[in-house]
This record gives C-alpha cells, structure tokens and sequence, in this order.
C-alpha cells in the first residue's frame, strides 16, 4: 500500500458511529483477526498511525498507539491514590492491561479480574500480548469469568482496597446499564475496605455528549456518607477521538490533596513508571473542562436500576 | 428526520480526511449555504450535537457547539498574559470571533484583522453572525483583505501588543507553509513591542498526529533571544474530534508565573467573561501532556521557508 | 475542484442505503436546493457525471444523464402498445417527466397527473425545468394532488386508455404498500377503457433484490381476466446503479405481437423520438433475464391489502 | 448480527470507488482471508446479499450470487459461435471460472490458462472451490504464470479456436493498458485459427462510464480485415451495480446468425447448460442499447500501444 493516497477513499474501513453529529471510518490496513463470542463480535486490525487495534461491536476499544493512556488513566489514579493497595478488584477489563497497570504496583498480594466473556479473554490471551504483558500468569492474579456485579454482592465485606470498574457503556438492552448505577456502586462500596478507593470509566468527556460522566458524577456525589470524595478526571485518547472521562470515588482519601512529591515518592517506592499519568500531570488530569462541571449541573441525574443510563449517542 | 436512528447510514455527509488512519463522516442535517472563493471552498450546514457550522475546503473549522473554546485559547492566553494591550494584530481569523474575543478586553485601543478571503468575510459577515458579533463593526476595527505577512512585514516597528496567527495549517502547495517558519515567526516580531505576545494555532494536539505543533514549540523555542518565553497549551475542541494546539511566545512575560488571581483579576477590570480558558483553567491549558512533550523532543523540527512543515495527515 | 481525484475519499456526499449488502455515496459537487414538503424530504444537486440530479428521502430518484431512460421505460411501451390513447392518467410521477412522455404522443387529448405531494410538484415547476419541460401548462393536463388510488376509485367507468402508475416504493409504515397491491392494480382497471394499458414502475430488476418485482407481476398474473396480458420489462439506468423494472399489463393487446415496424410507425406517426425505448429496442426491453423469471416463480407471492410488499433492502 | 438493521451504518465495509460519481461500501459480514501478491491485494468475505466474494486491489471482481452471470457472458457467446472449439485459451482469468465455462464444452481438446499471479491462483484453487470447480485439474488444462501477451506473441500460428481475454482494467501505470490495443489484438488473432473467434471484458456497460467498451469496439471493428465480425454485448451483473461489457470478434462466423435452435442444439450437444447465457436470451444480449451505440460514435477511439486506454473512472 505504499503508494495509497491518506485521502484515498478505497479499502476496507471499520465505521463506528459517533452519536448522531458523525460516522467514523477507521481505514484497516490489515485485518488480523476476526470473531464473535457469546457476548460480542470482534476484529483486531492494523490501523494507519494507530498500529494494532481491538474493535468489539464495531467500536473501538484500544489500540498499541495510546492503549496505555486509557489503561493508565483507569488504573493509576486508584491505585495511587490508596497508601497501601494489597487486594484489588477489577471489573471487565477484558484486554488484561488494566490489571497489568494494577500489578505493576508491588503493594498488591491479590489481584482479581472478573470479566463475564471467557471467550474473549482467551482471544486475548494468545493475540494480545502486548497488551496483558503476562499479567493473566502473574501469581497474584485470579481470572473469573462471571457476572462481576453478581461476584461482587456475593463478596460483600471481603475489603477489597481498590476496584477498578472497566466495563462497556451502558447500552440498550445490554447488561452495562445495570453497571452505572447506584445500587452497583454500593455493591462495590460493600465489597470494599473502609478506606478503599473506586474508579469507573464513564465514557465521552466531549462537550457533545458530557451526560454520562456527568451523571457518573452526580450519581457518585449522591453517595457522600458513602464516598466523601468523587472526582471526575478524563485522559486524552487519540484513538477515541475525543477525551475519555473517568471517575474517582474514595471512602477516606482525598485525591486532591496529594501531592506531585507525594505522588512520585509513591511511584517510586512501589516500582510504577507511567508514561502518561505521571506526578506533574496528576493535577491537570483532575481539572474539569467548565463545560463539564456545567453538564454535571445541567444534563447530571441519579442513575438507578430503575431508572439507568441507555447511552443513545 | 424525527425518526431517524442515530447509526442510521443514509442522509447528506461531509467527508473530512483525517490522517491516513480514519475518514470522518459529519452528518449535515441541513446544508444551509455553499459557495467558492478565489481561495476555497466553503460550506456552512447544521450538524446534529453541533449546531451551524462552517467547513472551509472540507474541513470543518468550527461549530456554534464550541466555537468559544477554539477561539478563547487563540486569544485569551496571549490577551490576558500581556497587562495592557491596547493594539493587536489578527492574522486571518476569518469569523471574526478572534477579533470578537481580543475586542472583549476594554484597553484595546486598535485591532487589526488581516485576512486574505475578503469573499469569504464578505460572507460570514452576513451569514455568521453569531460569531462576529459586531465585531468588524466595532470603532477600533481595522478589516484588511491582503496578504497577513507581507502586510506585518511592511509594519516592522509599529509596536503591536498582541499578535494572534489563526491562519489555515501549512498544506502542500498551499500559502500556509510560510506562515509556520522562523522567517514569519521573526516578522511577527519585528512588528510588536518589547513586551509584545504572540499566540498561534498550531494544529492537532493528538498523540497521532503531534508533529506541526511539536515544529511550531521547537521551532520558537529557537528564537530565545527574541521569545524567552514559549508555551505549548491546548483546547479541546469536540467539533474537532481532538484536542487543538496552540502556541505562545513571549518577549517579556511569563505565562507560568501568571497566578490564578492575577487572570482573575484583569479579566475582571478588562469585561471578560470566559467559558473555557477561565483562571482556575490556565495552569491546565498549559500543561501538556507527556506525549506531546515527547514529541517536541522527537518530532519537533526547526522550521524555515527553506524547509517548511508540510501537513501530510 | 479541479484537483479533485476520482477516489479522494473527502466532499458532500448522499448516502444511499442498498439493501443489506452496500451504501451507497453519491458525491454532490454542488448543493443546488434542499427542502422538505409534508411527505417528503428533497435534494436537488450536481453529481460528477451523472449530473443534475433529485433526491426524495435520500435515495436517488432521476438525473439529467439518463432520467429519459426512466421516463421512456415508464411511458412509452405503455403508451405506444395502445394503438390510440386518447385518456391518460400518471398516478404520482412528481418530476412531470412521465406526463411530458404521454403528451409527446399526439393522440393524446386528456392527461391527468394526480400526485399527492403539492409543495414537490411547485418545487419542481420551478427548479427542474429540464424534466417536465413545459407539461404542467400543456393545455391537455390536469394536475390534481390528492391520494390516487381514492381519486381512481372515484372514476370507476372513466375509460382512462392508459394508466401509468409511477408511485413510490412500498416501505415500511408508508402509503405506498397499497399502491402495489391486487386491490389497487383492480381499481386502476376499474377505471380503465376495456382496451386499456396499464404500466408500473416495480422496483429493482437485479439478481439481489427482485422479489418486488416478481410479486408485482405475480399479481398481476393473478387477474388474467382482467389482464390477459402481463410483461415484465426493464431500463439500464446507470443513476440507480441497477437495471429498474416495470410491468406493463394490457386488457386487449399483447406487447409481443408488436413488430417493430408497427412500433417505428406509431411512433412516426404521433411525433415521438424516443432515445432509449427504440423500434429495435422493444424485444430487448420485454426479453428478462432468467433469473428474473426464477424469481418470479420463487419469490413472486400474491399482494393484497391484508399482506402487502414491504421493501425491506 | 441477526438484529442488524439494513441501514445500519455501523460495521464493516471495503469502498470502491465508481467514477467520480460514487463510493460504494460493501458491507463484510465476514472477512475469510486477506492477502497480498506480487501483483494485487486480494480479500475474500462475505458480503449480506452476494454472499462469498473476491475483491482485488479494492474493486469488487466476483460474487457466488451472481459470478455465473460474468463467466457465461467472459465465455459462452464465444465458445457457442464456434461450431467445433478445440483448443482455447483464456488470458488471465485468476478465479478459474471462464476456464471452467470453457471446459463445459466437450469438443474442447486443450484449454490453457494463462495468469501471470501465480500466488493468486494457488489461492484461487484452496479457497475458492465454488469457482473453478475442479477446472485446475481437468487433464484438457494446462495452466501457465506469464505474462499472456508474450506468451500469445510466442505462439503465432497456433490455430487457437477461441481466445478469451479475461484481463484487468487498464489503469494508469498498469500493465492492463497494453491489453486492451490494437496490437495485442492483433497478436491475439495471429494465434488464432482462420475461423477463431475472440471475446474479451471491456469495463462498463453503463451510460455514465461507457467510454473503455466503446473503445474497444471501435479498435476492433477497426481491424475488419482480421475480424469481420465484432459485436459489444453485455450482461447485468447485481455485484457490480452495473451492467458489464464485451466485445467479441470473429474471423468467420456471424454472431448475429445464430439462431436460438442452433444455440440449444450446440449447448444440448456439447453437455453446456447455462443459466443467464440461453439461447432465448442471446438475442437481447447482443442488443446494445442506444446510449451504448451511441457511445461507440462519439467515445470510441483508436486504442494503440502509442495511445492506450487510461481507466480514469
């Protein structure tokens, strides 16, 4: 393909729709594999500057490119944020690279990762090495292939230091709903130490569709006996084209009060180099656009299970 | 269209290329003019999520969505770091909403705008208003429909404040390159005062495509003994599908030094009401994150008229 | 657009749905007229090579390359097969293009068009002169906007010589599903002299996607005591990107017996010079390809009110 | 993907480019193989509609829905003329599909092959069974990876009885151009039997692209002396959302004599039984519509080695 024009519209191409404002054709140089599990269809592909990439539903989820800023992102803010994380939980994750960033904190003594789709994992496993890094053979960890909700209500009190949320959005008629609610963020809460630490992806930090995060946020704020502490934070995710929006929630820590010194003696101490989440950028990363603050008040509403988010964008 | 599906195929489009990795398909709920000028082609449609927007060449420039981030970080960093700029220079800019946003500080005295497409300013004069907002026919405007660096070459000495570049990128064959070298960057110069500051728009600030901004910092960062200062700093622009680069340089002022009470401070004596760049967001703008760093380490390239940025993405 | 590569993948485009297996984009080099009427949105636009051309609810509907083809296919067999068509009605046939084709036929004295989307017929007096060239003011006409299955029910015993049905196709939920029905195809005959020609426009004539035509003239097959004579026939339009089919339906005279010496001469005598449906062209026309008459015995079922067509591609 | 909606935007797709007209993007239900050879890319998938298809170089080449339609047309006009084809030979022709229509006759003696992508008939033979159908194998066949206009030049005077020329378009820079001349016509009769006949694909049959098939016709009725007989005819191939054209040239026997008994007494004779190629459809397939011949008057032109045919479409 060396001589393909970058505006030539011939090839094969992978269109994801982006709410109703756009159609995006991510132009696939190779097709390395394809499939479809019980739960989802999948293609790993080479992509143009992107290298590497995983679709799941036609959506992109990660590509080698900038996989580590959205696994950073959902990990590291967490983990540091707790002084001294053994046991950690996360939900989904499917690629392996969350719980990778997890244990690359030497802290933990306990790793579990329950993503419902076996078949999936098991793609992963063998095509996906750069992503997991071996992480699924570390023997801290423990793989389940379960509903994690379910897992997590029947571990109530297992005091758990941090759960790492890394679950699909909540679509129609799809299970995620039921995942961006408040009952399933008191299921986590119960499942947690005292001083334990919560974070979710939450989907677009665009100003064109804020409404999940800023409900994610509003949803956690309802909880401040639970979490005195919830903050919204986002990492910039070329692959997504646009800005991908987590959130915090603590029992005791405040993630604001730490300190560029404290964050890197912390880092330091506990063998964990980022790339994109590093001390410097710890504060930025927690600096909300105003148009996001004003869609927590203005689009923000307490999600449910009987009345959840359906992402229609 | 009531009934349309959000990831329904059919309807009208407009196809931008973006980089070799992906074509993005805007959906035009209502194409509301179209039209040519001796330098381009321009449409201006309604976009469902981001309202009336304008392409210029195919290329969407801007939506009533978020227009203000766009043109609050190309102006208002480089407008609030100086303490009283009374005369500024806009090179292209053609909405007018540039010269909107350097008109909202109450000391400016004379504003100049010199853009080339007098048809198409000719055009949103009439078409958007919603951007100019009476700019051009505010008594301190100056409208010039010539060449920007010619015209700032023939102004060596006349002592602006402010000199904001918000000029299309540097496309092959294109005009643009010339207007992202030193050569330009000293003429600029030549034509401010001592404390003068400089702002341009720097294109893309994604991890795919870094290497214009990354040339535009490495390139003024050549020029110490004329800029001290230079600063890289970002928006994040969803019409856009990323965030967009920026570039501030300096003779006398120190970006970084300017506290979040300082900015709050002079906006308030200068009438300005921001929605993006507000003072607890500076340090934010500002800090950019590791990769773009990287860039400018690794990509990052001197750029003269000998040897120009060509955008190739 | 000088520059413009055939394959640059950047412009306007129309995104036409082509069953399950494409889409289709139309590139529009200029946006002549957009709109939107009770029933129906609209887009007149210039296509590279195919010219001027209409768009009803994004899906083509003629261009200026070869809409004779259509309008000739619908007309002319119809009109020439009756050896004196005095009374004619076009049933919908908004471009005035099927009418301009009856009344090429000097024979003529009477030609009701009843199309039910007034706004479109007003738009198209004005902007699309080159389709109905003049024959809404042929003093022969009659242009009524009302339903045209209810107006033909009301003119049982008019004697109408020939009935051209060029309607919409029957989709989901729209008014067009009893319009190709055994209860319609009743009423145009009802409305018929006992010599008459009816024609319809049936949808495509392709391999992947003929049941709509097949079920058409399985129908009209159906009612050989109305119409001993039922043909299927089709037009290679290029704009459609497929060869389109019609059924023609006769009370008295069999299109196969026409020679085309007997054609040439009708046609002489009535002053019509037809530039796709020629004297040698007729057998061709009337001569399907074999899987269109397989499909007519696999896919082919009976339409009535109570279980009409729905296209579904 | 049962619930897929057949406008859904969302999936995967390859894009042709048709002309400056259009983009088309067939829908991949599933992609079975991907490769690239010395000489094209190839993808093998299945497409909702025309089920398993082979695209090369982007261009969509063959579906199962509908291949019969292009290798009886590339084949059976030709073979069916001459009243005892022994030896024939095919010029490209990768799938093995027109060598096996050739096969079908039984008076064939010889059959050669001549494809000079060896790679992608070795690919042909393990992953599509469905086309050449064993062709590879039959003990008549010897198949040969050359260049088949050298090869046909080295063979002067080998009383081939029937030449099909199944080769690719003649894009710019492409070797196809020097295919598609009077010179290697030529060579192609010289290897020819007084009484051969020739047939070839010669691109589009549509209105808005006739240009290349004209031209072809034009060049070869320019060689009367060589072919007396040279008649362009087509067949409605679904998959290419077009009708394809051919041309066949003949040293001594009149296509236009063939009468539909003679054609069902060879084809019932010679073990042949077709399914778009009948003998009733002949006839209609020779009956170029008047855009077509028009064309040849006003498009065709002389296409020489000096001045080929540059597909520009």
């Amino acid at each position: 393909m060396g001589s393909m024009s970058h505006s030539d519209a011939t090839g094969i191409f992978i269109n994801e729709t982006h709410t109703s404002a756009a159609i995006w054709q991510y132009r696939v140089e190779k097709m390395l594999l394809e499939g479809k599990t019980q739960y989802q269809t999948y293609q790993i592909c080479d992509i143009p500057r992107f290298g590497k990439s995983l679709f799941l539903d036609y959506n992109i989820q990660t590509s080698i490119l900038d996989e580590y800023i959205f696994h950073e992102c959902m990990t590291q803010p967490a983990m540091t944020l707790h002084p001294n994380p053994k046991k950690v939980v996360v939900c989904g994750g499917g690629e392996g690279a969350t719980l990778r960033e997890a244990l690359y904190h030497n802290t933990v003594t306990e790793a579990v990762m329950v993503d419902i789709d076996e078949e999936l994992v098991d793609m992963v496993k063998v095509h996906m090495p750069e992503w997991h890094q071996g992480a699924f053979e570390d023997p801290r960890t423990t793989l389940l292939h379960t509903d994690a909700r379910a897992w997590l209500a029947d571990h109530k009190g297992a005091n758990f230091d941090v759960v790492l949320s890394d679950l699909p959005n909540p679509h129609e008629d799809g299970p995620g709903q039921f995942l961006f609610t408040k009952e399933y963020f008191q299921i986590c809460a119960d499942a947690m130490s005292e001083d334990g630490v919560f974070a979710m992806q939450a989907g677009s930090a665009n100003e064109n569709y804020p409404a999940c995060m800023a409900s994610c946020i509003k949803t956690l704020e309802n909880m401040k006996e639970v979490f005195p502490y919830v903050n919204g934070y986002y990492g910039i995710v070329s692959t997504f084209f646009q800005p991908w929006g987590f959130v915090l929630a603590s029992k005791k820590y405040d993630p604001m009060a730490l300190t560029v010194e404290e964050i890197a003696k912390r880092h330091a101490e506990r063998g964990v180099k980022n790339k994109y989440y590093t001390p410097r950028f710890h504060q930025a990363c927690f600096t909300l656009p105003e148009y996001l603050l004003r869609a927590v008040e203005e689009q923000g509403r307490l999600l449910t299970d009987a009345d959840p988010f359906v992402w229609d964008a």
